[in-house]
Order: structure tokens, then sequence, then C-alpha cells
């Protein structure tokens, strides 16, 4: 059986001239260990910026590329302990997951649901539990409270506005061009708004001066200032990235005289600090929703390991409508 | 007697045009009133920008200039219960003390110590507490712990360091320019630093590596981003001002990787908050420590009223190497 992994030696700007399929043969599986047939694997923002070298956290060279993914056991070591053989799992996170398979320890893979839809499962790992904690963490929220979100079109932007559906809370959803209104509008965000200067004055008049104590924010620069002045005094800004390249702006008279406060968020200081029994319950939630398709994200296409060049530059250009996946042909 | 006092009819974007001193005549004092003769009064950033309307809480027109100072009780009211004439009382903040005289209600002033030099007092109610609060409310420290500061030649800045030096804190002080170092080092900063984009790694060799886990910034822009790169992780900037006139900026690194957190400060919210007990146990402590000489303010020099318009060219030119006071020629 051929076995393809994305390998790269060495990181660079350009990250399609560093990342290529490489051959491998079956691994000998030691005691403990479980062979596991990849299903899918997103590509990610933070994918891309770990092969630029830009991303908080690079493992060492030469790596495999993605960081998360879902697949299904084909083999067991010697002597195994864990799910059985056709339990679909959970990648381990930052495994590197752009691979045909995977060899990881049995004890610490998480079964998933084998009914649920493989692609939209391998999609789990970062971006739902990103936005299930972006809406928790940060305020205090009940059903029938406003949030705000800027890059609603995202992954994670999606995620929340379903998320918070699912509780009751209403979403303003910022976009940068007209195209993405109906997307967001479609997955349920309640006011969907072009950013501009005057973002504050129409958030206003949409939501009729409701109070917003939480602003998402991945877009950094001005978009963060814009967010921000939309909040409610004492209100908080949580960013979790920067589509502009700039680092986030808030102006005093935001933080002085509104007391309006920055922070920001990475879910890998999440599965650092939580208690591996939050993390479960969490993913065990996320998991269910998936299932019962009340959490789901659109797929723009999905290519297997051997183009996985085309499958990073169709990523990382602009105006896509969903995910791109790393998934052999079906 | 002849009474003057500093008004302005409209804000305007060249304070000393709108600023002029205007006569008054010896008010009638109502039952409870007391006349006070103003000692000191200091122009303070913040005023200015209550002359040019950039201030968060803007008084209504016409107004007198100056937010804070000192006094001496001149006469009573009748029936008038309150400190005794010739006692010196803090000016009720906000009330036009760019004056010669100063009605209030007496029932609402706080004693002051006699035996202090009353233009180190009159400086009492903005900056020292606003650097005692920004110690002491964004971050447990104890002696022997850092802190970094910009604008570290500021009013603020001086008593920060005078502040922390009586907690046994360390600091870490930024100025803008060659020619500040020798006044922040002279009163007491352990470690004075032109501000550059090596910053953070000359903080680094100055301290030892040590952990910072306070930044108090008052530059906004890039200057906020350089201190917050000084922090160690989880640590937090908070801002109270903005001289480069730009939106605080940190960078997602900061935010997302390193946990940095940024808040902003307002004395003006602190004094609705707190409770009036802790409002007078901090101003008891900073009398205490101004009467002893352990806490001053370098002064550039002192106007009377009637020339109140060069008192305000010469508040708001840069390279002073003191506070400007209004007070009647000694």
């Amino acid at each position: 059986m051929t076995m393809l992994k994305a390998q790269y030696e060495q990181r660079g700007r350009v990250p399609q001239d560093v990342i290529h399929a490489v051959e491998f043969s079956e691994p000998e599986l030691k005691p403990g260990q479980a062979l596991i047939e990849v299903l899918a694997a997103p590509i990610n923002p933070s994918d891309i910026l770990t092969l630029t070298g830009e991303y908080g956290m690079l493992p060492p060279l030469p790596a495999v590329g993605g960081g998360e993914g879902v697949g299904r056991i084909a083999a067991l070591g010697p002597e195994t302990k864990g799910p059985a053989i056709g339990q679909t799992v959970l990648l381990p996170v930052g495994c590197g997951t752009w691979a045909t398979h995977v060899v990881a320890n049995a004890a610490h893979l998480m079964p998933l649901p084998n009914e649920a839809d493989p692609k939209q499962l391998s999609m789990i790992s970062v971006n739902p539990p990103t936005a299930a904690l972006l809406l928790s963490d940060f305020a205090t929220l009940q059903a029938g409270d406003w949030v705000i979100q800027n890059t609603a079109n995202s992954g994670v932007g999606g995620y929340l506005v379903q998320l918070a559906k699912l509780k009751g809370i209403r979403t303003v959803n910022v976009v940068r061009r007209e195209s993405a209104v109906a997307g967001v509008l479609a997955q349920g965000g309640d006011v969907v708004l072009v950013d501009g200067d005057d973002l504050a004055a129409r958030v206003k008049e949409a939501t009729s001066g409701a109070a917003i104590r939480l602003a998402v924010d991945a877009v950094g620069g001005m978009g963060t200032e814009r967010v921000a002045s939309c909040l409610s005094e004492g209100g908080a800004v949580v960013n979790y990235g920067a589509m502009s390249g700039e680092p986030c702006a808030v102006s005093p008279r935001n933080l002085i005289f509104r007391d309006v406060s920055l922070k920001g968020f990475w879910l890998a200081r999440w599965f650092r600090v939580a208690p591996k029994a939050a993390q479960m319950a969490l993913y065990g939630e996320l998991a269910q929703h998936i299932t019962s398709g009340k959490l789901n994200a659109p797929i723009h296409a999905t290519y297997p390991v051997s183009r996985i060049k085309e499958a990073v530059i169709a990523a990382h250009t602009g105006g896509r409508d969903g995910k791109v996946l790393v998934a052999p042909d079906s």
C-alpha cells in the first residue's frame, strides 16, 4: 500500500514552495500504537503560518503539515488497548495530519461518532472550540444578549454564529465584502454588515441601541477599534487573529473613557491550562452538534495528499466560500 | 478686593485663544458655603483637553478652567459647619480652580495639612492617585518586582517612580529624549531608557531578564506595543493617555501567543465606583507623603490668574522640566 505525507524540510515565505508529498512505507507498529487511515484534514490559517514560520509554536524540521483531522483505526500494534479497528477518532492535534496515514499512541485517541460526516468532523479540533470559548470565556452572556464579530465569514466566524444561535445569543456579523453577506445570513447571523468607518452607527441602528458587551476580532489594525467602538461601556474585545497583518488598535477614548479592554485568545494555551474533563466535555458537546447537523462549515474543495501544493494555494487564496480539506478521492 | 477667574465661553483648537481672565465681585455666601482663597492650581493635560473639547467629560459653557488645586478658607457663610477659617483644603475636583477665589460647599471640603507646601499639595488630586492606582489595581506587585512605564518624565510618571520606590518596587522608565534621562534618575528611577524599536532587548539586559508583569502606557501607537513586548507572558498593559495622538497598538503576537492584555484607567471612573472611605484613605496617605517631602513634582513656572494665557501656552509647550501652576505672585 502506498502511503503519502505532505512534508516540509524548511519554512518559507511561499508555503506551496516548501510543502510536498512524500511516500513512506507502512510503519511497523509498536505496542500501544495505532495506524490510523486519515479520512479528512482541513487547511487552517494557523497551518499556513506554521509553514511560513509566523505561528507562535513551530515544530522541529522536517515536519508534516496539518494540525487537525479525523481518521479511522486501520491497525493496532501488539497488546494495544484503545478504540477498536474501524472506530472514527480525532487525530492528535499538531501530529501532521496532511497524510494518508498517521501513527499515534492509541490510549490518547478520542473516539468520535462513526455516523457523523468525517469531513465535518475533521474540522472539530480548532475552530469549533475556539468559537465556543470566545463566546463563553470573555463575557457572561445570556440568551437575548448581543455579540459582535468581524471576519464573520471565516471558519471560526461561521461556528460562532451557529453556537450563539443554539444559546439564543444574537450576533452582529461584520464582513469585508458585500459578496460575503448572504453566506453569513444563511448560517443564521442576525445582523450582517460590511465593515467601514461608520460601523458603530450602523450597528446601533441595526440593534436598536442594545448593549453589546463582547466583540470578537480577527482583523486587527483599525478593524479592532471599529468593533471596540460598537461595545457598551466596560465591554471586552477578544482578538484571535490578524487578517489585516497589523497590530490591534484601540483608542484611548475606548480604553480610558469607555473602559473597554482587549485580550487575546489562543486555543493552544487553553489546552495547557484547562482540566482534561473540561476539554472532553466541550468536544463531546461539539461532536453531538456536528453529528446532528446543527454545526457545520462550508467546504470549498477537497484535494488528496498527492495534490498538496494545489490545496495550499487554494487555502490561502482570498474570496473562498469555505474550507479547503485534504482527503482521499472518494 | 479684586477677584479673578480664568473663564472660557467656547472650546477651541487653540486653548490660549479661548481662555481669559475675568473679574468678579466678592460673592455673598449662603448658609453652608465657604469662600476659599486659592493658593495654587496646576495646569494638567486633561485641563488643556477640556479647553479644546477633546476630553471625555466636558462642563457646560461658560466654564472656569482648572480641575484641581488647594486653597485656604477665607470666609464662611452663615451657620456653616466645616473646616475653620485659615485651614488648608483641597478644592473640589473640576470646580474651576484657575481663580483667585472659589466658593464651595464647606461640608464636602477635604482638609489638608497646613504645614505642607501648598504648591506641592495643589497637584495631589489627579496625578498622585493616578500613579498609585496604576501601580495597585492592574497587577499584584510585591517588593522586588519590576514595573515598566513610558512618559516616565511626565507628572504621573514622576509620582509613579517615587511611589514604587516607597513600596520597594523597581521601575524601568522609558522616555522619548536623552535630555529627560537625568531628571528621572534623580527622582529615583532604577532603569531609564530612551524609547526605540530595540526597547525589549535593552530592557531584558538592564533587568537581567526579570519578569515584568505590568506596563504603564501614556504614549499609545507603537509605544504601547513596545512596552507590551517587554512584559512576561500574561502581563498587563494599562493605558492612561496618548501623547502620540494615536490609538494604542498591541500585536496579536503579544495578545494571542503571550497572553498580554490591555486596559485603560480613568481616575474619574474610580471616583464614581470606589467607596468614599477608600478615596479618603488614599488621599490621606498621599498627603502624608507630600508633607514629609517623600512625594513631590518639579515645578516649571508659576503664573497668576491675570496671566492665564501665558500659563496655558507654557503648559502645552514641549520640553518643560516640570508642571506649570496658577498661583498668586508671592
